[in-house]
């Protein structure tokens, strides 16, 4: 374990990433001291959180949640509620790295919050470098704070770049998604559940909807661009069904590195905690002789026209990203709800994308007004 | 380029490692001086390439090739001859890499000239380290000398260990060679034509048998031994039949990083001579899309014994791997001429080790010593 990380603040610590987050400091960080956690409504699974890592700071929705919350406690510990508690999580809790595993476009404020306190951010969250992405990394830069990567992609790249040397391009693999394989026809009638069984990776029902569509992989697009400082044109995205390889960065040279490992969220958590340390653990081992075959395949954008949206609100800029991920957050709720079928929600990006104005994004409240017309254009539809 | 490798000596420069390596020096890196040439009996092809690499030393085998290499040459050059010719360019060239692309047991006399000399080696002649792997590097050690890899796999495990992090274990790849779908019958018989088509590399001839036996292989996994400081059970080999990923480092987190490219040895041999740097070139990018299927079998130590002998050599350690690689390189030979059959090579080694008495490594006489065991081995046999 490298020595300069010794506590953390985990926003959205009851979500998947969140629950995988602690599970690593359990089982192999245990000398991490967890300074707080938020858990939004979800107060019976963030009580035993709390009660377990002993955190000085809580958050949850509301008065009403922190008073179910408190009783629910067996420790000391302050509770803070809504947005102001979570910026309070994000900026006061005397964490050396703030976890930002929030989902959605809440993620955005605390992360701004955290880099103008000066705190490292482990970010899970995509949507922070989707929406805001050069503001993000711009201020990141002036705060002398890093932006550690969470998702196993980038984790991925980011490891593969430690060797040091020129980047020719990246690969960013994908699995294909659950409806890879299926007719468009098919596809257009699909349900939430069966968009939810996702062939490799189980996590939250945001992002498995957004790797059915392949809308997480234009978002994961979108963020390597300003993760690793890269044009959209050095990153290419590969399909790789059994996500053993977890990305590749071509080199000036020719030569790939490629960070492969079973489908496990915890590896790129536990490279992010220990500031690129490698820790031992007792996970499960890749097997060669059962994963005996890696394919790979072209993106069909056709079938996926999610992608060929984010790839040109990526090529575009300014606030466009931050339209698409606002609309595209709307759609997906509608979807788990049944309420817009799959590819409504591509329909519904491409008809935001014909109405708006695209701005540029000089502060943070360009991105605040893409979303309010992003808002007013999902209620007057 | 990096700035500290401005001038190497190539030992075995008509080879084929030797030929790649300089045309990496014409294709990426026309900065670097090229201080001495050895070709031994070549002299034609020698020729040439000291006409156009302008050394100040060149060697052949003796006073009969100097004077004809004299005679081909239009620039001035000092010829040497023989052994001491190549201790020569090994050790004072003034050269800062010694290039040892020699094949078999002739490269270790001038690897251990050249790091009493204090010059950093470039390694493509596996055979040093496999005959005195433990002596070499603590020479190398003691001397603050570098030993860098130039064979493929190992140039990968390197690469892969340049992010840090502690090793678990070590994957080296293994094409599996020509006959690695071939019946054990059929294999019996095969011919020395049939050996040497590889179906991946284009190599000189004995390390072509060395693949068609996996003899190569124990040979590349005694040196990996040695380069990398990790015990035989640490590297687990493992066929991949494509040759796309050169091989695989598993850290102790369970990550996997691995190193691929079109099978080119221009690749490693760039690496080598830029220390670690990665320069930009022309070469064949690899193609994911037509080379969609990367597969994984275990080795097969049962049709392919000399791979069971090396790992035998390797835990033993001592003189054993001399013997081992002499009676080898002897045997290789025959079945090039035709007077040994493939299986002959595993059933000699057999013998020898049924008759030889192992001894320790103290200096490099013990290693003569064994090669003399050897030498009257075959002769008597």
């Amino acid at each position: 374990m490298a020595a300069d990380i010794l506590s953390i603040a985990v926003l959205g610590a009851t979500g998947s990433v969140g629950l995988q987050t602690l599970d690593v400091v359990r089982s192999c960080l245990p000398g991490i001291k967890v300074k707080a956690l938020t858990g939004y409504s979800n107060v019976n699974a963030l009580a035993v959180l709390v009660n377990e890592f002993k955190p000085n700071l809580a958050c949850v929705k509301n008065d009403a949640d922190a008073k179910k919350l408190s009783g629910l406690l067996t420790t000391k510990c302050e509770i803070v509620t809504g947005d102001a508690g979570l910026e309070i999580c994000a900026a006061k809790s005397d964490a050396d790295i703030v976890v930002n595993a929030l989902v959605g476009r809440v993620g955005l404020a605390p992360t701004l919050t955290a880099i103008n306190a000066g705190k490292n951010i482990a970010l899970a969250n995509k949507e922070t470098l989707v929406t805001a992405g050069e503001l993000i990394m711009r201020l990141a830069h002036e705060n002398n704070v890093r932006i550690i990567p969470i998702d196993s992609e980038h984790s991925a790249i980011w490891q593969c770049l430690q060797g040091g040397g020129e980047v020719e391009k990246i690969i960013l693999t994908a699995s294909g998604g659950p409806f890879r394989t299926w007719t468009k026809d098919a596809i257009s009638i699909c349900t939430a559940e069966q968009a939810l069984s996702h062939p490799r990776w189980n996590m939250g029902a945001k992002i498995t909807i957004d790797s059915a569509t392949l809308m997480n992989k234009g978002l994961e697009l979108i963020e390597a661009m300003y993760l690793f400082d890269q044009p959209m044109e050095n990153i290419e995205i590969l399909v790789h069904p059994q996500s053993i390889i977890h990305s590749m960065v071509q080199f000036v040279d020719g030569v790939v590195m490629a960070q492969m490992g079973v489908p496990d969220m915890r590896l790129p958590i536990l490279y992010a905690l220990t500031s690129s340390g490698r820790v031992a653990n007792n996970f499960q081992r890749l097997d060669f002789l059962a994963n005996n075959s890696l394919t790979f395949e072209a993106v069909d954008m056709e079938n996926f026209p999610c992608l060929a949206l984010a790839t040109h609100a990526a090529k575009t800029g300014g606030t466009l990203p931050a339209v698409m991920n606002f609309i595209n957050e709307w759609a997906v709720g509608q979807f788990l709800q049944g309420t817009l079928k799959f590819y409504d929600i591509s329909r519904l990006i491409t008809e935001a994308f014909g109405a708006y104005t695209l701005q540029p994004i000089t502060d943070i409240s360009d991105v605040w007004a893409a979303e309010d017309w992003a808002s007013n254009f999902v209620r007057n539809r």
